[in-house]
Order: C-alpha cells, then sequence, then structure tokens
C-alpha cells in the first residue's frame, strides 16, 4: 500500500482517530447484525440460510482485514469508511486539514 | 467404512428408504432453520454472531458430509438419523428385519 506523506500525527490526532475508528467498527457491526436478524428472520428455504452463511463468511473476513490501525495506514482505511458512510467527514474534523483533503480525495477515487 | 452384509435390497426397499432419507433431510433442515433463527433473534454481541457463523460452517459440512446415499453406507447412515432422533424405528419397518436389526445395533454404539 502507498505511504500517506502527510503531516506527522499529534497525539491528540492518534487518540481521537483511534476513538472515531472503535467508532465505526461498532456501527458496522450493529448494522451487520440488524442485517443478519432480518435475513435470518424471513429466511424459508434453506439455500439462503447457505447464503446467509456465505455472507457472513464474507463479511467477517472483510472486517478482520478492515480496521487496521497502524498509523501508516489510517489514512486509507478512514477514506473507506467516509467512502460507506460509517464515517462522516464531519468526524474528521479533529485531524489536520491536509489529511481531512486526503482522505476525502483518497473517498472520491 | 466397513461394509454391510445383510441381504440384497428390494426396489421397493430402496425406494422407501430414499423417501426416508429425503424427510430426515427436510427435518434436519428445518431444525437447523429454527435453531439459527432463534438464536439470530437473541445476539446482542458482535462474539455470538461469529459464534453462530462458526456453528453454521460446522453444520453445513456436517450435513454435506451425511447424507451419503450410497447403497453400501446407507445402513450406517440410518443408524445415524435413528441415534439423532431424525428418524425413528417404527419408520424403518419397510425394510427386511435383518436390516432394521443392524440399524438398531449401530444406532446403539
Amino acid at each position: 500500500m502507498l505511504q500517506t506523506a502527510e503531516a506527522p500525527w499529534s497525539q491528540a490526532e492518534t487518540q481521537s482517530a483511534h476513538a472515531l475508528f472503535r467508532k465505526a467498527y461498532q456501527r458496522e457491526l450493529d448494522g451487520l447484525l440488524a442485517t443478519v436478524q432480518a435475513q435470518a428472520s424471513q429466511i424459508t428455504q434453506i439455500d439462503d440460510l447457505w447464503k446467509l452463511h456465505d455472507f457472513l463468511s464474507a463479511k467477517r473476513h472483510e472486517i478482520d482485514g478492515k480496521y487496521d490501525d497502524r498509523q501508516s495506514v489510517i489514512i486509507f482505511v478512514f477514506a473507506q469508511l467516509l467512502k460507506e458512510g460509517l464515517v462522516q467527514a464531519e468526524e474528521l474534523t479533529f485531524l489536520a486539514a491536509d489529511k481531512q483533503s486526503k482522505i476525502k480525495a483518497l473517498a472520491r477515487l
């Protein structure tokens, strides 16, 4: 993965980034849980149960890999979360302007 | 797997065996679906969602391997189904007595 060349991270930025990270993670899990419960309650065919199983397998794999909090990649993770609506642009204002711009630009790719 | 040495299978036995097989399979799937729906509706923690995922993975694997309808193994499969309560002894009366006895004996192992 490309390294970002933004300004060094302050301690406040790092702490707030981790807090927002956890928030997005919780939102994702809450959403997944709601989706699974809604889908499970509507299943009548076994094929749909296996489809739900496939969906869960894929999501678990995706979520396991997604929340990488190494500082070298966190800009990319936030861009992805912004793209997916798990983080809102207004929540990124604790970051220096160059980081916010970079995240927004990446999210549009 | 051991071969069974019971009397040859009549056409009627084979047909009824396959019908009972499908019935047991449907019972298993119905039971699994009910279990998953009940569990899913009670989940509040993500760990429990992953546990449900693990449970489904194991069940899918088990069910995929279990309903082996080759005549050489069907006695063993019925023994397993009997043991698990997916087939009742009274449902096996279409089979010659030696086959019923063998299934019941294997189910007690």
